[in-house]
């Protein structure tokens, strides 16, 4: 199998995205969010995706000219208009600005509307880590799945994200959708021609299925927790658009293509209030007495040997996929 | 079926808490806390719960006493200390306090440490409605789930409540707990004889199981969207312990009791933002959406329905509690 030196790659992705008109500084740091993806194993917003990104910059899809604007600012929270532009850029600027409000006022909000796909809710959440901040932030997406007892797409599947930083950077970062499977993982198993090992959905009889050529034909996708996810998803969709004045999951899809997306931006420092300096003590705490005595992880914890190792011995690539993003390149 | 009116129910509870210790304003507030939970069709944490509430006073597990105390101010944040007092008194108070620096920043939270049970979280979701704030607050509790790819219960079910206000005071209020089901409802569905209509927890073999006594017995209850919720468990005890310096799930174990638990109460101003005025016409055209051409329900919609009804004709409640409470009752 073919692997990239996380440099190499990086420095591929900001050469491509400079010719297509992004600043230096702008592609440098794009470059580095996906690239980082990969390197953590998130293959699917990482190579996988880039030349999609690219195809979306040059189609207009993604307007790479637009300026994020700051609208309202109330406070320890603001407001910004994403006019369309970078999805990643934008969404990593409004983590930045919240841990910046947090700094100021012990927790800071930025409600992000009009944004497009901000590829992998975990990069802002460890960014805050970064920071010494808690974070908390999700995006809305297009219709996607059922309402509890419904039958046709109409929530998100809305990711959330918390993070916790931890002193040595294995940061604790919890990244979810609000259904049990993605779109991308129904067609891994189909494609392997294999079931689900959990149920992800509803067949045309409304019973729950692990059949996951049922759930991508019908759309019928299980929400976690049955109609608990569902609710969190509404909740989620209806906190980012009332704070951002941002399009609803419900206009998301009448935009088509998936377009003008809202998130929400929490940070929180966390080492301000009870928990003081002993911040990292107590996460190290809490998180060794679950591991004690059981082979069980917490999340993000994978993801951090995942670096290590991609680090080391280069980023596995899919080779069609790297053929491509070099032929992207070509001159650059 | 005996009904009781909400004011004669509210009334009596008063009488008694004072007769056991409280002051006047202070059993008047825990009195229309725990009514307000049987008026809304919540009768576990209502007059169900209230001779056990009774009794933690009288035997000083719950510290009738005891003054909650600010510890540390930062910016929009503070942090509370219990001192093991009245769980729900100083939940209120919390998230009332949240409300008032979100009047003043934008947003604001209290991590409130070293509290006792709340009873029912969605008490304080609707107090941020009222005030028209979205409310976003949480609660640990004692271990009573593995986490995932383990056996032996070390998480919490962690009750996340998520409120957004509406002008008709129908408000969306999001309350559920990180376990698909709580053990008061696999204990239900066992007395009736019956399965659960969905699985709630794994077998001693590590099959998903919708038996409630095979789990009530073994504990192995299934977390909400699985590794999902079970990692959703984990960040919300991280936050509250490293934000309170309070007790983590762990330490609320070895305590004995399910004492001292730490609560999460944010406020974000619902109107300050891109939402601006539009508030409630965005809140109202998304729930609409979603409800329209399919019969479903949006969380906290069918609760307002039961309040309704319970004000007219009187609260539902066991004859046999409810001879219980008046005896406690008996001369005050």
């Amino acid at each position: 199998m073919l692997r990239v030196p996380f440099d190499e790659m990086k420095g591929l992705f900001r050469r491509i995205l400079v010719s297509r008109g992004l600043e230096e500084g702008e592609a440098e740091t794009l470059a580095c969010i996906v690239a980082t993806n990969s390197l953590e194993g998130v293959y699917s917003h990482g190579t996988n995706r880039f030349p999609r990104l690219v195809h979306d910059i040059e189609c207009g899809t993604v307007d790479k000219d637009a300026k994020v604007e700051k609208v309202i600012q109330a406070g320890s929270m603001e407001c910004w208009n994403g006019h369309f532009g970078i999805g990643p850029l934008n969404a990593w600027k409004a983590m930045e600005r919240a841990t910046e409000l947090a700094h100021e006022h012990g927790m800071g909000l930025v409600a992000l509307g009009w944004n497009n796909h901000w590829l992998r809710g975990s990069t802002y959440g460890r960014l805050a880590a970064e920071r010494g901040c808690i974070g908390i932030c999700w995006s809305n997406t297009k219709p996607n799945m059922p309402v509890w007892g419904g039958t046709v797409p109409k929530i998100g599947n809305n990711p959330l994200i918390i993070s916790v930083p931890k002193a040595d950077g294995a940061h604790f970062v919890f990244d979810s959708a609000m259904s049990q499977y993605s779109y991308g993982k129904l067609e891994e198993y189909r494609l392997k021609g294999e079931m689900l090992p959990f149920a992800g959905g509803f067949d045309d009889e409304g019973r729950l299925t692990s059949d996951p050529a049922v759930i991508e034909h019908n759309g019928r996708m299980l929400p976690i927790g049955l109609w608990k996810g569902s609710g969190l998803s509404i909740a989620l969709d209806l906190i980012a658009t009332v704070l951002s004045g941002g399009a609803s999951v419900t206009q998301i899809g009448q935009m088509g293509n998936e377009r003008g997306l809202t998130q929400i931006m929490i940070a929180i420092e966390a080492d301000r209030l009870g928990g003081g300096k002993d911040v990292d003590r107590i996460v190290s705490t809490i998180l060794g007495d679950l591991k004690s005595g059981e082979a069980v992880r917490y999340p993000g914890e994978r993801l951090e040997r995942t670096r290590k190792e991609n680090l080391e011995a280069g980023i596995p690539v899919d080779e069609r996929i790297w053929a491509q993003i070099e032929e992207l390149g070509a001159g650059c």
